[in-house]
């Protein structure tokens, strides 16, 4: 099992959205979850350790295939430390199934969880910061009143900013829907609601109301 | 009286942190609290609007005499306006005046409403957002547990890095104490509590317990 020290030499990049806290707090994520949910903590935790590990940064063109990449990345590791080829082949569909628009579903319970894990992270007070962070990150504006296209559509009108708050209500919003694990659900909620405070008050505060 | 859209002209910079979202914000404040503090509406107005007009962009050359240059500029603006020298004046203090760190100190109410309404901004869910806006920009992390010797004496012990909490802890905590007005602190007292309870759910988040 490759320990946190050694995965931390895997994540060199300084983009706070996608660095190696994203991945430790995914790792105890998963691990909960793992424990909650009676799943393999082993294979959890490796393909936890291991998701992000090759070209996940933020608007980097290996991105798209970041999930392929740590998948191959995760069975030349696993492979030198003795690993057997189904628990390879476990570690990695984990990884392989953790995109939010990937092809490949979870079908296990260790890539259920895996998925979960990571989604979470898009939620509650970590959730306001990595939507804030990736906003300014990118130049984007963190909050403009969105249309009432973008509302029912999720599609902006021409010249229409995608703010963090529009990524809230597009994306994070549905985030728990997609949700595989009755335990991630639960705390996914909550976190929603928090989220959803946070913009509320950050609107009302916007406006010198609060 | 400048405008709103004339003073958006002065605000070319797309500093997510100072840029003219914030003195907007600051604007909207400033008049709440004129209106509750009976000050002179329209010396807080136009000072809100050119506060931070030259060159206030973090990390900016000009940014610690910003105060200065945009009191000078104001007084240009408004002589061209036809304002009294009286009026300019008073316009000027409140400028000079709103830096936290600033040797000229607040003499007026309306001086105290635009240092008040300014540092508003630095709390609430908008303050969250502007601190970890500005981690994200300076590539420091969101979240580093602090050393005993930060957390008593506000130093970072060798090789420790200022996080966002860090911020948190030894600056934006203390901002409701140097406030002037009643309206401003009762305002402060109640989004330092939100911050507080931000600050405690990520860290919660970040160890996977919430």
């Amino acid at each position: 099992m490759p320990t946190i020290e050694q995965a931390r030499a895997w994540y060199t990049d300084s983009d706070p959205v996608h660095d190696f806290e994203h991945v430790l707090r995914v790792y105890r994520m998963a691990e909960r979850l793992a424990e909650a949910e009676g799943a393999d903590v082993e294979i959890v935790r490796a393909a936890a350790l291991l998701h992000d590990a090759q070209g996940s940064a933020s608007g980097s063109e290996s991105r798209a295939e970041h999930h392929f990449a740590s998948a191959d990345f995760a069975a030349q590791i696993l492979s030198a430390e003795g690993w057997d080829s189904a628990r390879i082949a476990a570690v990695g569909h984990c990884i392989r199934a953790h995109r939010y628009r990937g092809t490949e579903k979870p079908q296990t319970l260790e890539a259920k969880i895996i998925f979960d894990a990571d989604k979470l992270d898009v939620l509650g007070a970590i959730g306001a910061a990595r939507v804030i962070g990736y906003a300014t990150q990118a130049g984007t504006p963190w909050y403009v009143p969105p249309s009432e296209q973008f509302i029912e559509t999720g599609k902006e009108i021409e010249g229409e900013a995608h703010s963090a708050y529009h990524e809230h209500l597009f994306k994070l919003r549905k985030v728990r829907d997609r949700m595989f694990t009755e335990t991630a659900r639960a705390i996914a909620a909550e976190r929603l609601q928090y989220l959803d405070g946070f913009f509320e008050r950050l609107i009302a505060e916007w406006n010198g109301k609060k």
